[in-house]
């Protein structure tokens, strides 16, 4: 690591499955347009309750990627 | 949304299998008292070890629903 | 719980594969040399991203034992 | 106040208009059902937007009221 | 503890005596009404002040119950 | 909600009149550039004081916008 | 700005009417006996509920100034 | 509460005996150069160790008064 | 203080009696292992109901001590 | 300052040398593609070890810009 | 320590130099006019962008000086 | 990374000269007893007065590192 720079984004994923569903979704779909992305860290675990049951999980995450000097 | 009002409240639910199970234990729970859940958030995610292994997960959860007026 | 006293520990723990197995792998491998593992909190979620995937999920655990006194 | 006794409640209140009327909304629904509330304090400011402005603010309330022993 | 529901609830009890006081109180006075109590958290302590001495303290505690399924 | 990505983004916007104007302002010049903006939060509400007055509120808001995947 | 150093100090302003006049009070007030004020943050907005309205807004602001060497 | 000003302070309390006395120590204190002192928040509750005993306790306080417009 | 280096522990003490002596429990049974202990801090205040009165406070503590070079 | 809208964005800046040299480099990319750049605060300072020495500081800093309307 | 008590004051000390140079500059302006200076304790490192270089180092610290009874 | 686990510890380092010279003592001095030190992070900028300049300044870093399973 020779003086990288960073930067990191606030993303937020949804599933109708699980925790780790709606991780991979946000980070899939920031791939499409981010390169060089290298860690996440979620920061809120929420959802919306359909029927008495889990309709979606929403994960809010921060997602950091290298930049190209 | 037409000035509705919601009221929050937070629960606890437990479950040995897994997290997304111990959150569904919980909404589940206030589905049977409360009418118009609409949305939770994961507030901590905690359990009790036994034998080195996770014998409960316990997770801390606000659930919103929404006050008929 | 007459008067015991417990100490609290930071732990890391990883998995390639869900947010539980990375949970159960740092619990395992306290409890090879702590005894009286009594409890435990998610402090972190947070992870690796390998080619646009989750590499590896890594918990930080807050994981309590009671000391004999 | 002599050994009195008040329970906080968390309230959601909506309004097209303005930040002080989503206040009001929420405490005046809350006040046709909960006798002796006390005060209240924001705890979140939100909103949803709609064609670029603010559709609906939403103010996260802990409204208190005193129990009666 | 076989997945069990736990609802928290955010009580402020008040004493002119001592901190446990106040505590005792806010408790005592749940138990009226709450069945299947388990466990507090203080939130904040705080206070009034008449004539450079606390005049009551006032500790604001979230406290547990068990939900009868 | 479909699995959805969202993208939050954080943003001051200010005003000499009003919170709610600095609000606006901030999400106004947001929605030139951005698509599909659904929520906004009131991260803090601050500002400048010129002759012992307010001079200028500043709002930082966090916004979120759908990405179009 | 060349090496100044600032002050900052907590007020609460009240007021029956807006948010914005609250701030406003405790500003002016201030400025009767400081100089120099700069900037305000909002710590708190809270208020007294008096028959089921807002009686008074309560806000908690932390003001700086600038310190003469 | 007709628009008052307040003032909050931090203040540093000591007491080798109880957190009370701590506390009552700081609102002594400060009530010797301070008018209107209304009410105090406990922000810490620290202290220093000696032979395996507290030493002294260490009351950190944040103390309001109003201010005589 | 000439460069020394501290570590700091967490440690949970608990007492049926009060919080200063769910304290001394803490760091009473930390002295009996590790030397130089110099400070606390408390974390947390919480504790177990046992028919609507307190069954037993816990105190969370960091704990601070002087490592020898 | 009229109406002038700002965003803000978060970056990781590393150094083998200091944590000033880290915040100037991560300043020092951001200004390349970036106009505008008017303040920055430091969220997180931290960093990789190698041989028991600090091989890199990571600074983790929200960086300000003006938004040209 | 005898049952002193303290106060927390709140600076902002800047220097276009470096961090520990805007720290000296907030404590040496403070001790003109405050005596039994203590210890201070940095709550914010932020500062001003000129030209895609740091212009000025803002360090927000809490400062604390010892009462004279 | 093949699910290793790692563990934080909470240190304490102190330095008259600089920052950087405190998180180096601390790092410097666990790395004589622990092996496998791999990142810090500052949690605390802090330090003693002494005649209106820093006297020592005091670094709370949390340190990681690798346990061998």
């Amino acid at each position: 690591m020779t003086n990288h720079v960073y930067k990191n984004v606030e993303l937020v994923g949804s599933s109708a499955t699980s925790i780790e569903d709606a991780i991979e979704n946000a980070i899939g779909t920031a791939a499409k347009t981010l390169k060089h992305l290298e860690w996440f860290e979620v920061l809120e675990t929420r959802g919306h309750i359909v029927d008495g049951k889990v309709g979606h999980y929403q994960l809010v995450l921060k997602v950091g990627f290298r930049i190209e000097a």
